[in-house]
């Protein structure tokens, strides 16, 4: 049985959730605080971050989620989401990268800092500029999600892909913390609220971060 | 004929040509500086990042160096670089974003920023404690890579890899920069060593970027 490290607003583990479950595949939550810097955490992944994904039986050990994703789209056939020509293949990490790069530096890891490592480690209140020009960034990069939904069905291309997942991973996260603004993103809710309702993201969304509450919106498919 | 976005120093850019050099894959560069956010570039990658990678006759636009390293092992056979178990080659992606992610936000960034951006950009002199912060996380992250190079023959296990591309491109440029203390890391000395003879290498070695002079021993083979 898979054991994946993570804590319930890591947006990467999030994506290799959202993967595992459209694959049919089995797994336990392992919790894991990588703040804390946990000895044997570290023993597992020098690098300190989440997720990882282990089979303890096999002697498995999966560390960074795109070589998680990678691994998981090479070794299990079904509900295949790095697909295509190798160009739509190409457009598909671009745009998962992008989620995980650019979308988290700019929206998802500020979000994270003020409302969530502030607030559980440091016991600060957090930093009102920093929040501002999060969700003003997340409005720029929304318009871009907006744009691609309103030339294609899904955000790589024709098919459903990684690219899809990883963009919900990131803004459900960005989302519970409170810095979505969806007024004037009609395409990306449209599509958001069909991949909230999946049964790929249901258990995600009825998961609650210790302290942390997120607003009456986040967990309802209609919203 | 590909055309390869880039400058002399983008790490993202140098461990692509490393690729299509070991390939053997022709393409001409294209000088590109991110910073100067041209109309014409963030029309082409929105992101406004190097490397891109286009066929102008084809159409085929390449963005994100992993999305790139991930086509061109798809498409041509010659060399393979992400090649072994599917668990082989997820420990060789772990270890090409750990350069690419790791290596570049402690080292290989802060060096760019302080000793290239703000010389060519904003013409203000580095931040002392800033190189002093990289050079010092660079000397833990090499000896991270001399523990993996007592225990295997190359970065990711038995064979020659992407991950040991990507290595060598993050270190080159920091080492260009001056931001490599090489004293103590005898085991990644011998493996760079090794590295800037190869062919694939020799032209990224010889470059310069306008300005910047690198270390005396920065091209040399023995060092």
């Amino acid at each position: 049985m898979w054991q994946l490290y993570q804590f319930p607003l890591c947006p990467f583990s999030r994506k290799v959730r959202l993967l595992l479950g459209e694959k049919g595949i089995g797994y336990e939550l392992v919790r894991e605080s990588p703040w804390e810097k946990r000895d044997e955490f570290i023993d597992l992944n020098p690098a300190g971050r989440t997720p990882v994904l282990v089979d303890a039986e096999r002697g498995t050990v999966l560390i960074e989620s795109a070589a998680i994703c990678e691994y998981l789209e090479e070794t299990v056939n079904q509900a295949p989401m790095i697909s295509g020509t190798a160009v739509n293949r190409a457009e598909i990490r671009r745009l998962t990268i992008w989620c995980d790069e650019i979308f988290h530096a700019e929206v998802g890891e500020p979000m994270m800092r003020e409302r969530m490592v502030k607030r559980l480690v440091h016991r600060q209140s957090p930093d009102a500029g920093a929040l501002r020009q999060a969700m003003k960034a997340g409005n720029v990069l929304l318009d871009y999600l907006d744009y691609l939904l309103d030339h294609r069905t899904w955000l790589a291309g024709a098919t459903f892909s990684l690219a899809d997942l990883a963009a919900a991973a990131h803004i459900s996260v960005a989302d519970y913390l409170g810095g979505i603004d969806w007024r004037g993103h009609e395409q990306t809710k449209r599509w958001y609220s069909g991949l909230k309702s999946r049964p790929s993201f249901r258990p995600l969304l009825s998961e609650r971060m210790e302290v942390i509450s997120p607003p009456a919106h986040y967990d309802k498919p209609d919203f």
